[in-house]
């Protein structure tokens, strides 16, 4: 049991957006459908992405979904540790040395090494990543954009864990465009 | 195109519960977890399944479901007519003579006949029914209370309908006992 909340002392969260029927992507990858203009609103309400990025210090993604942010040419992390999840030792690209790192391990294995290292609150991102950290009990606190859409088809969220975790609500809210954001413990 | 909305007068609306990764029920159909003892509460906000059914005059269901609350014992649906889905000649019990009845065809024919009789606001249930009356454009309501938990496995609610559908948000509240209420349009 390495995978045990009690015994780490580093706050993982997620915080993404979804489509109402439970997609983070379409089947490709893209994203481009979260950003349409009919999206555009004035305020948002709830947590914005960048106050929640500023209590940020690590950000753990899979190679999935590093490579999907290579592809966009524009480093978005600027500030933010990316640690990418790899088994088959890939290759961080030479502009991007000492923003990313590449490790492997169990989710437990990282959330523990990372902690000696003097992380403190991890930022778990993609659908598979999540779904791995939360099957192995190490996600302490998730926010959710749902979009009003239904995709109809791609990449989940949560698939099917195989495990039921009970939610605890910490807030909720509504923005004009539709968006309704939900921020759930996990104790 | 017999199933467009323009050709209808019937309004189908959707009142269902899900867990907070989409599932309506466990893989065997169990929704006992909805009325588990933590979800009690005073108060809950939003619109409540009275305050819905009571502008409902039928309530379209698949074979599964019908099956489903059969096995209760006790029949919920006092004052609303049932309309079982079934392409296969079922027969309904003759306690039910009067308050449940069997149709088949598409979703289209289903409304369309309905409409005819003089109904004027059904209640479409089930997954598989939700999926099948989405694809073919005829859902304009759909009411959902998430509610805090992951189950990690069951009966999806939408599923992958491979059908994109824009929602238009009409309102969304939250209860102490953390279950999220969205109310959406189809336009």
């Amino acid at each position: 049991m390495a995978d045990t909340k009690e015994k780490k002392n580093v706050k993982c969260s997620v915080y993404i957006a979804t489509s109402a029927d439970g997609f983070i992507a379409k089947p490709d990858g893209d994203i481009e459908w979260l950003h349409r203009p009919e999206y555009t609103v004035d305020n948002l309400e709830g947590m914005s992405y960048d106050e929640f990025i500023a209590t940020v210090d690590g950000l753990v993604m899979g190679r999935h979904t590093f490579e999907k942010v290579l592809s966009f040419g524009v480093w978005p992390y600027e500030g933010t540790t990316v640690i990418v999840l790899s088994g088959s030792g890939m290759e961080i690209p030479d502009h991007l040395a000492g923003k990313a790192r590449v490790l492997s391990g169990t989710p437990g294995d990282i959330v523990a090494q990372l902690g000696e290292e003097g992380y403190t609150h991890l930022y778990i991102d993609g659908g598979n990543t999540v779904q791995q950290f939360l099957r192995a009990g190490l996600i302490d606190e998730m926010t959710i954009t749902c979009i009003p859409i239904l995709l109809g088809d791609g990449i989940s969220l949560f698939g099917a864990i195989g495990k039921e975790v009970p939610l605890r609500l910490i807030e909720s809210s509504s923005s004009d465009n539709g968006f309704v954001q939900v921020r759930y413990a996990i104790d």
